[in-house]
């Protein structure tokens, strides 16, 4: 059984002012739960329509049934399980390596799978500004597959941050040079940009490296790639060396 | 105003059988229906709530409001217009050059995603097994952002075909050649599997080419990639030389 207050606490958590209220957020599907579970999110409380999750102990667990998996899940086609986890306090940020940042990113499918790339290509430190879709919005949860918790996540001031850096900046612009004969560093700070607008044109003052990935198809008609499959490609050049 | 009848058409042909019953379509938002109209496809219908469209006669067009456009859309938030186009003839596949084939990708977001990327690199053809969602569903149409317009697609059985053809088949699988490593033809088929079952088995046996993307984060625990961001790598390496 899910009381009413649980049921009220949970759906809000829906919302980004909640979960900063109550420092919690949700995460659906056995995948997920296991992988969070295994890394260091603490858990508040597990729900589940199975006798599953024996490295659970009981007092953290409840046993549901499907109707109320529906009350407190956030997908139109539940899963068996829901866990509500803590937020964990933000650890401090890396500054070495490769570095990922998003300039105002705010699909949660978008930020999802870029989390997933990140991990993919062990990037180990991803930068947000402050107007990224928040990593703990359940989709985003949803999207990852459980390299959020691989993957360290910082919301910053972007623009100061990359003011006062001394990595190297990279960006990628319609009018950079080609990514594929450029030769790239494994050490600097990557920008992508919001899925409408790319950069900022603020943002933009402060990159030295302008990157681009050529298209082969019609130029004049083809649109522009989406953030996902761009992160993929650039992430994929980082790389291959 | 739309008549009922209207409302119940549109509203239909969200479901394939009904797209292939009436062999109609529909697309959502300016830019995507402006890109159909700018290419061969046939305009049934618009509805817009705009005085917009100078370029399509008055018989072919009607003014509606917000209530109306709420009652047609699939969309929860609705754009400002919605067009009906006839589903084309499927023009005869090209076989020659790169072509990419689809085997079973069932996530509407996945295949517009594909579509824009084959869009981007100059694959002139895409091949889609018969258990691919539907290139006429409205989130792929919406997904594509109107690349359907320029990349010829073409449902096949994928496993017939494949066994018959005598251009090289190169797919992505755990164990394959590093594809950074490969040197790449630009005449072949590139296979990408299902979402949750990659390649099927009785496939993979007609693939002489394996290629791997591979990981550099840690390799014990890191989910696999999402098709669409695999397709992005896999063609940037094809086309990047």
């Amino acid at each position: 059984m899910v009381s009413k207050n649980q049921i009220k606490l949970i759906t809000s958590l829906q919302q980004k002012k909640y979960r900063n209220t109550n420092k919690l957020f949700f995460a659906e599907g056995v995948k997920v739960i296991q992988e969070l579970l295994q890394s260091n999110f603490e858990l508040e409380h597990l729900y589940s329509t199975l006798n599953d999750f024996e490295e659970v102990s009981k007092v953290k667990k409840t046993l549901i049934d499907d109707n109320d998996l529906k009350k407190i899940s956030a997908l139109s086609t539940p899963n068996s399980c829901l866990a509500v986890f803590k937020i964990p306090v933000e650890k401090e940020r890396i500054e070495s390596g490769l570095i990922l940042a998003l300039d105002s990113v705010r699909d949660p499918g978008n930020l999802g799978t870029i989390l997933r790339l990140c991990d993919w290509f062990g990037i180990n430190q991803l930068l947000c500004s402050k107007e990224t879709v928040d990593i703990y919005n359940p989709k985003v949860v949803q999207a990852t597959m459980g390299s959020i918790a691989r993957v360290n996540v910082n919301y910053v001031d972007l623009n100061a941050f990359i003011a006062q850096t001394t990595l190297p900046v990279f960006g990628t612009f319609m009018d950079g040079e080609n990514i594929y004969k450029t030769s790239l560093s494994q050490e600097g700070i990557i920008v992508m940009g919001n899925e409408a607008n790319g950069i900022s044109a603020e943002l933009e003052r402060l990159i030295q490296n302008r990157l681009t990935i050529p298209r082969f198809g019609d130029i004049q008609k083809t649109e522009s790639l989406n953030v996902a499959t761009a992160t993929a490609i650039v992430l994929s050049e980082f790389r291959r060396g």
